[in-house]
């Protein structure tokens, strides 16, 4: 959640960043025009249809250049929203709303376009037990946000990091020997707190993850018949994640074959974005 | 262009922090499995047709984990490949090839993308003097990756941010009272090597740009009539740039209206990511 | 494990920190005196028994210092040592080998305190399947250092932050009305590949945790006669953790018990420092 | 002192930084669980006597997660406390007291640890002119803390770090050729703010001190005899500092032998932390 | 202009900076002997005629180390003043104003004598059309506050840096084989809001740069009839920058000349600072 | 000294910042030319005598933007330099000497113009004991450069910041109560390697500052006669500074009087810069 302690401790920073990659002395055209400060007003219109998301890190935006920057939200983030829709209206210096404007959008629009392509994946599931999962297929120093925006969308993270989750591939098992013997290595290294997870790849893998306790078996590009085979074999010792070739016309079938997860990482690359624009901005006396 | 000073200066930086947000501590699985350095090797292959972009940045991550990891490019930025083409070969420490390829793979599907992309609407306007613009909406900290994809993909850059190009829109004119005072105050204050560039939505805001000598005329928004009739307006006597509604289908149609520039943040917002995989990674003597 | 990818990613840049910590500008002395670089060696004894741990992070802080500094250790992290061995041999620029040598011995000292004070815990639960754990009572900004001494020691790491790991405590219960429905949310919530912790302090709460099938049940401040208890009901259901005034004395006695794991702060806050120096600092032809 | 200024300058940045080491994405357990800021109160209590020190700090660490955060200190740094005592008040979002406990308690306890560990010794020297010195056996990246605690504690601070003191060493001398040559060098070179302090290891190196006008003299693990005769030697000509083999039992002995100064590393790295907790944590209307 | 935005975005993160060089871990002075706040107030009074030049970075400076510090400013950036007169006061805590005088005076003293020294040598320019540029022949580190008060002395910004312009010159003239080539390619390469300049030393070289359509043409090094017979031959065809050996005896010659543009490197290296200082500091009820 | 220690810790940070703002993305004119590395070299030559400083960074530069750069010093800071000569010769990727060119010689230029003019004044001083002193009038963030600078011109320098010198003046006074109070509290307070120096102005002011037995006394703009009485009262019982309206013409005098030091701010904000300049760039094959 991208409540206050988050902000402070990471996305501030990472806000701010952005904001000077648009801005790396100054807002040329901005302060030539406008060499004082000049309180106006602007809104914030969707243009299309979808869920919000990413409201928090638009009106932080304008806050971190003007702590007197005034963004009132009318929808909080996961709001279905629609076309023509005021979804906030800003107050403050216009030069601040015209210097923030773009960074605030980008963050928002690819939130939002995220949030709106998982709800939509979503409804394939709607009825089954099958959770929807992202990976780490994200925009290089935007993961809190799109992680975030797929929670919103109301998807499942898988882990974050190569830190905090243990996912054991084909070569880390070619490494340990065997799959035996690399669940059992991982348990021993990292911290207990931990799920292991194996990938496996046939049926032969499915039966050694199985023995050797995994908690997690992602059954990777697997067709149907092979994955409902698996799901058999692991009658519930492990949760099952299906993973490779999720399209969404794909996704019912998966999830009526009972895995537990099905992830997709064109949840986080393969999302459109969502079309917002700041609209309506005037000066007010 | 991403060549060794860029690098050193600009985008070193944010590959490393790209490679901190996946590696928050350390990778958990591959050092639990792999205790000692082992010398493997990969490759890395096309698994869709495309305009490759982004192959320094991919060899740079694995560079900037392990300076001795060798990563051999068999293609060059720019260069069409073909689905399941071998476009590098990596050569190093198996623990750096697994805990880098997420990051150098996120950058370079993103950056092959919209290079692809980019050349893809470059096809519509062959024959054609018009050239295409990206814009600002890029993704927060991945402009420098984006805007050099963009160009890669035979498209021109628009300017990088706030700081380096002039544009003047509905509410600095409205401050400055006209266009004509508008681009006075910008010409008075940006540094002089910058162009003034306008945003007119009218042709009655066109006649005023044109008589402020604005180098540059953004026409937003305009249907293809209006537009036409601007562009014989400004007679050569600045530059045009078509702006708003810009779609693959109608961009044939706004070239052969005769405007110089087109801008499409689709470039750098729309593109989708061309599919590239880090194959047979294998352990060698 | 502090290994090559760790430390570009993230121990490189603590430790230069650290550095720059103790030269502000200058080593005025140093550079007061030798004014050219001047070959040099010295040794890296041990002045007490111990488990030595931090090797690579000594030798890194010279390299980091002036790359072309050799640093050969002729122990590895983990290793017994005792009084007066000769762990390491240095050979540089004396001047590197000045500026270094006090930074370079506060990790190594307090890493190695770590290791060898976890080590004499672990020898108390010897032949027993209890495991230990280290807690987030880490010196601020050195828990990647004290977390991998824990390990070096022998024992078991718990969660590494806030961001890896579930512990849900008596407030978080509060707020969410009851341990069933605080484990629900946190699953709900969490990237699903982390196990959800719930703290417990009476056995009606123990049941409560067990119903909500918890992954891992706390068992903060119990006596033994109510841990033996708490273990026997969970029989196998849920991981057990004893947590809370555990000292050497008491490890034994708690492990007889039977709980999976038992927490203890001090092995990262109660470990006194191992004292190692450098000796026979001399220039060399 | 960690006033104002030096919290802006210098200590908000090393906070901030182990916040994020503590929560490098979210806090995960209270974002599933507490969606909306929830006012509460807590109590920060003494679970052992000592003498208190790192308040600002404790305080300072809320307010950098959310500066609405009351924290009310009823007692200051310096302070003897008891067990049992309440030394603080909280009152703020219960998220903000949840995510940052930990942290403000890992500096507050290592600090006030320092700080009751210093005043003990200090009884030590009662009724001597002999002061109590801290060394840069400081914990990597705490040096600023851990040496104002020291100060707390009612001990001096040596130098702060390599650039603000002149201690020329055994290499230094064997590099300069003499300690004359070194004391002049240092003179020469420094700022001219700086004593020079010199490390001698016998009463003849002793007489070259003297000789060459340094204006501080360590004494180097001397025994009592020697150093009884060094202190008459120097017979005020310079300070005198006693390093090497200081204990407590031995710290009387050194007092009464006459130097100004004993150093100490064991101020630093040897302190038992002081136990303090928070309690009490509840909602509050 | 150092307005709020670039405040934030830029300049805070440098000024903050400038006080960590100055107070790398606390005001000792300050500290040892203002243990609490106290209020006072302090005069900034200029010590000769000038032209003012960085009060809001003067102001921000103690509101960076106290955000409650009180500067008020009797003068603005830009404005003529008089040795004696009084341009600002504070009041706040005495230790803030202590610690920030020397970091706050190093900027506004030097801004201001930049700002002082250009306006001297616009008189000069008076009645001409010629505008004085200025180079990046700026301080490392200060080229925002160096740049910002040039204009402020009423002269006009170059480039900024090598991002944000195109500057021909000879080496890559040769690499590119020709002045014509060289315009093309970086007119093909470069965002197309940047002009194209290109430096030329002879006429020969002038005569390809306009048949090439520079945009702008600098002049290098000629003697003033060279440079009569560049300006007639350019005829208007593109701006003209004198570049070279300008001095301000000169200046008056070769505004009567008739280049667009003068440019002086001097403006920011060779400005003597401009005398300023903190008076009447005391201590207020 | 900027040695290998130095610059690790230090000074690279700054140069690469540097680099920074003068290279925000990338270095288009040469990016846009010059696609291939071009194996090149130059010279760089003086313009005018002086004592040049800075070398090391000049090279480093270079070096950091690309470690192959080859730049051979024909010099060595301190050096009596002519009109013409050649100081250092330049080899590598003609990008990277027309990219990093500016910023190295902006460093170079500031550096080697205050080791001149320090030199200058260090003349006057020739056959007195009084020593020339620098002070905190530095250019933000770039105060080791050019402290650096002071020191290769001969002359000596004052504490480095806030930080690491004891310097009590009026208020400091006023707020203690008196000069003896004052000296205590800061002999009571900081770290016991610092000496403690006292700003007088008056002779009143001496005479308590000598009974406090401060180390070091600032004669604070007195006038001839009362500096020489104020040297006869301290009789060598204190270090003696003159501080205050020194100028070059009046150092003479000073000495004459018999001060131990003078210190001068125009050190650092009064020298002009050393003209020099990157000569016949061209490549090789």
């Amino acid at each position: 959640m991208i409540n206050g302690v988050t902000a402070k401790v990471n996305t501030d920073e990472l806000i701010m960043q952005a904001l000077r990659e648009d801005i790396s002395s100054e807002d040329v055209t901005t302060n030539a025009i406008m060499k004082e400060a000049k309180l106006g007003e602007a809104q914030l219109i969707c243009k299309q249809d979808g869920v919000i998301c990413g409201l928090p890190i638009f009106k932080r935006t304008f806050e971190l250049l003007d702590e007197t920057t005034e963004v009132e939200l009318l929808a909080k983030d996961g709001d279905t929203v629609k076309k023509g829709q005021l979804v906030a209206t800003l107050r403050g210096d216009m030069r601040v709303l015209l210097s923030g404007e773009r960074t605030a959008l980008n963050y928002l629009q690819r939130m939002s376009g995220i949030a709106t392509f998982t709800a939509e994946l979503m409804k394939e599931l709607k009825g089954y037990k099958t959770k929807l999962l992202d990976t780490r297929k994200t925009t290089p120093n935007n993961r809190i946000f799109e992680k975030y925006a797929v929670k919103v969308g109301g998807a499942t993270n898988h882990r974050y990091n190569l830190s905090d989750g243990i996912l054991i591939k084909d070569n880390h098992i070619g490494a340990a020997g065997s799959i035996t013997k690399a669940v059992e290595m991982a348990r021993e290294y990292a911290p207990f707190v931990r799920k292991v997870e194996v990938e496996v790849e046939t049926l032969e893998q499915l039966d050694e993850a199985i023995a050797a306790k995994a908690d997690i078996i992602m059954l990777d590009n697997m067709d149907n018949a092979t994955m409902r085979e698996a799901v058999a074999r692991v009658a519930g010792r492990a949760e099952t994640e299906c993973s490779g070739n999720v399209t969404k016309e794909r996704l019912r079938e998966i999830a009526e074959i009972g895995v537990d997860y099905v992830s997709s990482g064109a949840l986080t690359y393969g999302a459109p974005i969502m079309d917002l624009s700041l609209k309506n901005m005037h000066p007010v006396e």
